[in-house]
């Protein structure tokens, strides 16, 4: 006896429970990309965007980009001893608490202009390459890099299968997230906007280079986020992806257009196998989001706990 | 008889003149692509900029964004009448060439905030697509967007069939160049880097929209083109395109890179097909470029004359 083979259904999201949220993603796409749907939209047009600390990666105990600073500050204070005994190093290098807790941003600014800037983007990227080499995260004993989240890798690879473009959207450096975006996430830098000094041409030896210069050029974060996005990419998402109050009018804007949108937001609710935080974590805390994301068209809540079967691709 | 089929060479750039030109552009598609070649480059690092006026189409007798700048200021006088009895629109109303002959920056800047601004980015596309289905070209009688050199299209289509990725990188505003780009030259809007005003995020009727401003972002030129390319690219190209003074920055700057490069500079020079100008084109001069393009790795000068087989695809 023989038969037609029976179908295969591969499952896309293999690290993701089943449930509410995984049911909404994949009646998402496949309304968006059905030709006879009243949903349909053009490959063009399907556009995602993610913040990334939080909601690609792992932003616990602090941001990668915050364990990279301290890193710089070592190498930048051994390479000029005097500095060692300046503030705002001196606090950073000693670990000391009570006048790190005096920091506000002008501080945090003069510590990421004295090491990430005054180089060519070239040479930033070098370095940056090289720390994500070799850094690790202090709780999970892997590298940074390999601090990301199983199910969001599955869901940029569906996304992508399904004609989507992805791009990262970011408070984070550009230049830091760029050097590692293509790797680990497979988007390329040009579909990576992030934090940015200005950078100016100058000549060196009879060739021009770009020199970062220490003035800010976009904090992405917030309201910025959405005039990035249309300075950078020129449409509007339709699926956007955050994990904090930074992300919301990421989110909102997203919502906003007509025909069918996704506004996910990943709540950290899990710490047993990450960490479980909202309103309290001090850098980009999860507030008003919390609130405002289910009454947006397509906005939708996921949980870590619940939703995530598997949370980092070493777990 | 029989014998083994003869293998047929299709000609990727049917619309190029044999000549050292195409032999030089055909060369380095090569080197670059052929894994064994010691000037082999990664997929991910084939980036080609283009500049569009005068390089992809035609910036004669004016740009095509001056007619549009024209047109604005009547639809916004027929408004606003007001503003008819006004300068700086009087002026170009009445087409009072001694007053337009006074006018600078300040000006133009003032045109183009006026027409270009005060409007969500979405209505300011559907305005420029309204314009670009009629606004035709005074010489040749066709719609501007028909005004782009058919060897440039070959040459775009064969470095993406090479793996390249194509960005414009335009003085041009992003906002007028992106509404056509990606249905002429196949190239979508987040590869289209230019001019910009700046744009904030406002709540008007309970949505999020952004809101143009009169006020320069990025005006993109000369070195500013390399700063973007940082910003919005984030790699150096190993091949750019471009036809003046304003894109000498950006040849150089491609040269620059280790490895092989390609720094190619159209030189109008073909009054009977299209124009001959360089040097005295008040918007846009040709001459520095003229004689550094040829010193530089991979420097070379296209005449459209010798090198350009058709000039456009209605010829």
């Amino acid at each position: 006896m023989s038969g037609a083979p029976k179908p295969v259904f591969v499952d896309p999201l293999p690290s993701w429970n089943e449930g509410t949220t995984k049911a909404t993603i994949l009646d998402f796409v496949r309304r968006v990309t059905i030709e006879d749907s009243s949903d349909y939209v053009p490959p063009s047009e399907r556009i995602a965007t993610f913040d990334n600390d939080g909601t690609l990666w792992c932003e616990q105990p602090t941001f990668v980009q915050g364990f990279f600073l301290l890193d710089r500050v070592k190498t930048i204070t051994t390479e000029q001893p005097e500095l060692a005994e300046q503030q705002p190093f001196k606090a950073v290098l000693e670990n000391d608490k009570t006048t790190l807790a005096t920091f506000g941003k002008k501080e945090l600014v003069a510590l990421v202009f004295a090491t990430h800037t005054g180089m060519t983007p070239e040479e930033f990227r070098t370095i940056v390459q090289t720390w994500f080499d070799s850094a690790m995260h202090p709780r999970f004993h892997r590298l940074f890099r390999e601090c990301v989240y199983q199910p969001q890798l599955e869901l940029l690879d569906y996304l992508r299968a399904n004609g989507f473009k992805t791009f990262i959207v970011t408070g984070g450096g550009s230049g830091v997230v760029r050097t590692v975006a293509e790797s680990i996430y497979g988007i390329p830098p040009e579909q990576v906007i992030g934090s940015s000094s200005k950078t100016t041409l100058e000549w060196r030896d009879g060739k021009p280079v770009l020199v970062k210069q220490p003035e800010l050029n976009s904090f992405d974060d917030r309201a910025e986020k959405v005039v990035n996005i249309e300075l950078h990419i020129g449409r509007r998402p339709i699926l956007a992806f955050g994990n904090s109050d930074g992300d919301l009018a990421m989110l909102q804007y997203t919502a906003a257009g007509t025909g069918a949108r996704l506004a996910l937001l990943l709540h950290h609710d899990d710490s047993d196998r990450e960490y479980a935080y909202d309103r309290d974590f001090h850098f980009s805390p999860l507030r008003e989001a919390l609130e405002e994301v289910p009454k947006l068209n397509g906005g939708h809540i996921v949980s870590m706990r619940q939703d995530f079967k598997q949370v980092f691709p070493f777990s």
